[in-house]
């Protein structure tokens, strides 16, 4: 699936829950609890790590495989959950985005870290 | 940002953190805990509505634009990470959805909730 | 350890973490972390359940050994974490309380889900 | 509500719900994602600190009200969660305290951090 698009995704996952009558399981409440459930996954593998050697991860290669295992769990759901609720997913982030730069102009973000904490748990 | 890939969307937030020079934040530790505490807003959007009231969330204009704005903020995160740890997001998925056909051959799942839900909280 | 306290709990997991020398690990950040992604494990055991089916998990012994399990390990790192901040969470929960029910009078709140959920995700 | 237990707790968020007629929502699987919304509040407080500024957030009279009320927010929800289901949060906590004891003795898991961490997200 090389090269692959989020659509591709999202088809291939719609034919996988059809071909298995899974639908019916498929709600957004569910699909949102399962991404849930997979993202406290993805947060264990980090959890005893230091930041330096979370930057590392991927050079073990046992961990890298088990990383990258639980972003494609992650991705599963979220394409899945994004495709029932008819949102597209680049375009949400795109335009969050936008917010973010209007919140943050990069004049005064820039080179201050603890000005960016001030704002709250949301910045950086 | 119509049409726009995966790629697009990880080559705007590596600019914008660098802009920023928010790069020294951006440890895949903290960004998994970013990726988390965005996913528990998700999840908040759906928690006291029946699967019948969250599959039809996106009808009422104020709650689609919340739900749309958590998935955006999401999808942020999770391809900030990804892009740091250098997994490609769609492949990392492709390749787990493999892994779920075999463990999940179509014709013995199909029309068969109470056995999926016996393979334990993994499946569907 | 039958009519244990939170605080016996506490010092028990404070004695268990210095025993084998791991306080170097239980940083806020990483226990955190920890109990995230504990929450995560609570989460996938409910997330194909129907609300009905959730209210009458506790009758599968399989099903009720795996969620009682769960509800430990979110408990344990729960706990050390308000430990290792020094936060009492019996105190804390009811300080919240005390402001949950001045936003939402029983009057007002009464039989009145729409409402409620009104109000946005928070509630009830 | 000095010296309260949990029992105290789990009546008086009992009696809130009651009051507000709120029982309705409070399935396991609405609690369970209340719980997790909160679990994620509680991680974005400590997202982009460093383990060290973690651990000295207390001394941060802003950030440890916020820490503060987070821990009461998912204490409320994990109290309601294990009173929905009869599970007794303490006794649960000991008994998977018992199971780590057994999996991690303390001799060989002393001052051995790589091997902690071989053992996979588990440990410590």
């Amino acid at each position: 699936m090389v090269g692959a698009s989020i659509e591709d995704l999202a088809a291939r996952l719609r034919a996988f829950a059809h071909e298995r009558d899974w639908g019916q399981f498929h709600t957004p409440k569910n699909l949102v609890m399962a991404f849930a459930g997979e993202a406290g996954e993805l947060v264990a593998e980090f959890q005893w790590l230091t930041p330096e050697q979370s930057a590392a991860v991927m050079a073990d290669p046992e961990a890298a495989s088990r990383v990258r295992a639980e972003l494609g769990d992650v991705m599963i759901y979220l394409t899945r959950l994004a495709d029932v609720l008819g949102v597209d997913l680049i375009e949400a982030a795109a335009d969050k985005l936008v917010d973010s730069a209007r919140r943050y102009p990069a004049e005064q973000a820039r080179g201050s870290a603890a000005k960016a904490r001030d704002n709250g748990p949301d910045a950086p």
